[in-house]
């Protein structure tokens, strides 16, 4: 095989707090220079009001300046460090980001923030993932497709979540008309990157990425793209005149977007026409740089977990009741993506740690408690729980859930509970690959990536023998942003020097760490005993099929907890 | 009325770690003195063995000398602070103890460890109530007694404990041969302590407590006294042989257990022949000196609860499931005691503050935690919990039950977690009071006495507010040794100065607290809210009514945590 020239991609992550960039040597995967850019504005790069808890935006500006710094930093890096680099070996760019984070913008594609009418208006920015002021939207949304349009929801779980496009836009046109009428649409943050980088934001031009659209935007291409103008005019008569003014296309992450712009290139040092390629979320490039294939599950474990997974196209595949979406080349192109998560993993540690703080004088360490729970023998604190203390994003679909526990006594100790909550995400991990198994979707191989799968070999270990496979470790610590990287090599083509698709793009640029986590026999056997222990309390509290008692049960305890509160 | 001459009544009240005396004056209850001693042997009073956490024993010469200092030093005491004080003005004795608290003695009625030969074997010591060794014996007799005599579990909740007499006997006799041979009789503490002090200790004469022997060791008139031989016999021979050794009659407080014999006249400084009540256990005097009378329950509230309730003999009662004993006379002549209680309910409050340790510097004091707590409103948290962390003494008879808490989410604060505790307490306290009205029993009244009642006023309204009765707070801080006081007076009887009956003694000797805590009719609306969910867990996890799935839960996780522990 000749040995191929020195080649290289950049990848763009753009996170909840910050951008990073990094520059791969697509030979190998290599990490030639990497770099973050903690956005300005805000909180920690996000616009909060203290009077309504739910919302979250960011100002698009912060992107921006962001791509400009941490780009330039990595060349430099790269220059330094590598004698064989040069600017114009930068074969591809790829792009990921948080999502659904929707930006309203004029019809040249400008977010309205950019006008001086509405630039300190938190609805005229992104309306970042994690805001959530249109739960009561969300709700009617999923009550409306539930009674017309139930194959709207079979592809996203069943539940359209507050957290969602559509969700957001009829938030705004409730609570700010102006706004909304300001828009001449609304593009996901993933699709407007790109397209500021090369220079083509008009909303009827750019391109939209499939995985936004479809894991987000019930865009499908069974009924047509995007729900019907009908069914958004029943939420509200603008909402449906909104539609034409979407989009009626998408593209999956191998399709260029358009060539870097002459004055992207010139402010950023690289080649004009540099390939951009289309964006997606950052966890589904995270699945790519963490070398996703058939028959992988991809754990991205952090305060929360994304799981993905991907199917091919050509064969068959049910609806999968509870998963979050399954949308044919959000991840891959020619194979359904295959979405699911946790609401909570690293954040119920961190609750345990910094809220209860547990153990007295400096005993309620993460590391003291990790170590205490190293102690442990699965089984031997008697205690169960379940990991809904942020609801259950898989397979239940439920934010009015809330987190259980059991089997306390006058002796029970921190490291017990601190274990058994790491058990209860084991669990919870195990009930979504078993919900994909039950439904065809063989699963045989899991690669961990994020924080705690790096940090934590105790929560890897307990994982192996929870969920009885091999728990693996991308080699990478930056998998978003290498899969972002791979998607531009992929994007540049094989003839300009990049990859000709995921397959070799992956295999040569992926990998896992060499420590692994094998599961123990009989650790995992009593696991095998406590897990139908967690699935009868998962199913006691998390549904009505288990005799119904129990269900009304933490819904009922929120229902008078926020009454309480409201003071009625 | 004529005014009585000052007359006064001794009341001792043996307990876990110490004895107490009490010198009442019996015209107005006014406590003249008391005294404590700590029992010298063993770890605070109580013979451990490291290797065996569940053995709980005490050494009976504890109590003599006790007796001597604490009634020596009440007598020098009023002497000193009452003019009118005269020991020949003390018209009676009254004692309580713990129990089932029973002693192998031998013919003579002396505990065998005070013979050489045992002298350091804690199997030859008073089995204190809480030793826990007996609990397979507890199972075996329950098992036998489900198929053969249902009627004996009936008045004992259905289930017969490891505390109690005859689990304690069995089990010596199956891991000490030699002690069982050795022991003439086996006689409760509360009958061993009258029968030292009037100098008859022979177990075939001394009188023995309906108290005891009701309660613990399933003695009842429906079946001619205590079980018949031949169900003993089937547990082991040598116990049906032991049935002739034991007893045949039993008596009430009001008996007269004889006169104070001259040796303990001469040590205490007391007149001879000064009339001893028959003991009882504290809990039943503890009603008493709390002013227990029909329509009242009295809870003594601390680390575990009892509950008193008391019933006319001649008025028709059912068997009243769960409950934990019903016996004619064991609280008041002429009336049945009815026992309840909660397992743990301080001991929940301090395994949180003292084991789980929240809050981190400083802040996770009881004191924090509770005025934390007070600062929320009922149902505010979002929580719930089950007061099991110790298992269900009442209405479940069931040690193998754990704790539950539920309802967490990544903002739950430790104070949340606290008052959700307290609240757990109070809704099985309700539990237990509903359980006594659906059979009849009409609580119209409690008065709470222990420490917890005394000291923390928010699990006065907690409880209040729960329960929808106001909690009253007997006025003496001593009510088991003002309870025995009383019953001192009522066997010296009204012709030796004494009391004519319970009744007046009551009437003249009890009292409550003038601060009382009234049901606040919004928080209860919530808590009446909140009762049914948890009465929906209590009877999910508890029972096998509620469709039975998650009945198995915590016992499979105890005996998984057994196995466990146990290496297998």
């Amino acid at each position: 095989m000749p040995k191929l020239p020195p080649r290289y991609a950049l990848g763009l992550d753009f996170g909840t707090n910050s951008v990073r960039a990094l520059l791969a040597d697509i030979r190998n995967g290599r990490e030639v220079a990497t770099s973050v850019f903690a956005y300005p504005t805000g909180k920690a790069g996000i616009v909060l009001d203290a009077r309504r808890p739910d919302l979250a935006r960011q100002h698009p500006a912060d992107y921006l300046r962001g791509i400009e710094v941490v780009v330039r930093r990595v060349l430099a890096q790269a220059r330094k460090k590598d004698r064989s680099f040069r600017p114009d070996r930068v074969v591809g760019i790829g792009v990921d980001t948080t999502g659904s984070t929707p930006i309203p913008v004029d019809k040249d594609g400008m977010p309205l923030c950019f006008d001086k009418k509405f630039a300190r208006n938190p609805n005229a920015m992104a309306w970042l993932w994690k805001d959530h002021t249109g739960f009561a939207e969300a709700a009617e949304i999923t009550a409306l497709a539930a009674r017309e349009h139930p194959e709207y929801l079979a592809k996203c779980g069943g539940t359209y979540s507050s957290e969602w496009f559509f969700s957001k836009i009829l938030h705004c046109l409730r609570v700010d008309p102006a706004v909304f009428a300001a828009a001449a649409s609304w593009v996901e943050c993933c699709d407007w990157i790109p397209a500021a980088l090369v220079g083509e934001t008009r909303p009827d031009r750019l391109k939209r990425s499939r995985c936004a659209a479809g894991h987000k935007a019930m865009f499908n291409a069974a009924w047509d793209g995007l729900p019907a103008a009908e069914f958004l005019a029943k939420l509200d008569p603008k909402l449906g005149d909104l539609r034409p003014r979407l989009y009626d296309r998408t593209w999956t992450v191998e399709t260029v977007a358009g060539g870097l712009s002459p004055a992207w290139a010139q402010a950023l040092g690289l080649p004009e026409e540099t390939p951009v390629a289309v964006g997606a979320f950052d966890a589904h490039l995270g699945a790519v740089g963490s070398g996703i294939v058939p028959g992988t599950l991809v754990k991205i474990v952090g305060t929360s977990t994304c799981d993905i997974g991907v199917w091919p196209s050509d064969k068959p595949l049910a609806d999968i009741p509870g998963l979050c979406g399954i949308v044919d080349g959000s991840v891959l192109p020619g194979f359904f993506g295959l979405e699911a998560g946790q609401s909570a993993v690293g954040d119920i540690f961190n609750w345990f740690v910094d809220v209860l703080q547990p153990g007295g004088r400096g005993a309620g360490s993460h590391e003291a408690l990790t170590a205490g729970a190293a102690r442990l023998k699965p089984g031997q604190s008697g205690l169960l729980a379940l990991d809904w203390n942020n609801g259950n994003r898989t397979i239940l679909v439920d934010q009015r859930l809330t987190g259980l526990l059991v089997g306390q006594t006058l002796h029970t100790q921190p490291a017990e509970i601190y274990r058994a909550l790491i058990e209860a995400t084991a669990f919870g991990a195990r009930t979504i690959i078993e919900r994909l198994r039950a439904y065809g979707v063989q699963i045989d191989r899991v690669i961990n990536c994020g924080g705690i799968a790096e940090k934590n070999p105790l929560v890897m270990r307990i994982y192996a023998d929870v969920i009885g496979l091999e728990m693996k470790v991308a080699r990478s610590s930056q998998t978003c942003a290498l899969g972002s990287a791979i998607a531009g090599a992929v994007a540049a083509g094989a003839a300009a020097g990049g990859h000709q698709d995921f397959a070799s793009a992956q295999a040569a640029m992926c990998g896992v760490k060499a420590r692994s986590y094998k599961p123990d026999p009989a650790k995992r056997a009593v696991y095998d005993e406590l897990y139908p222990l967690y699935k009868a309390l998962h199913d006691a509290f998390g549904t009505r099929e288990a005799g119904g008692s129990l269900f009304p049960v933490m819904k009922s305890l929120l229902a008078i907890r926020d009454r309480v509160l409201a003071g009625k």
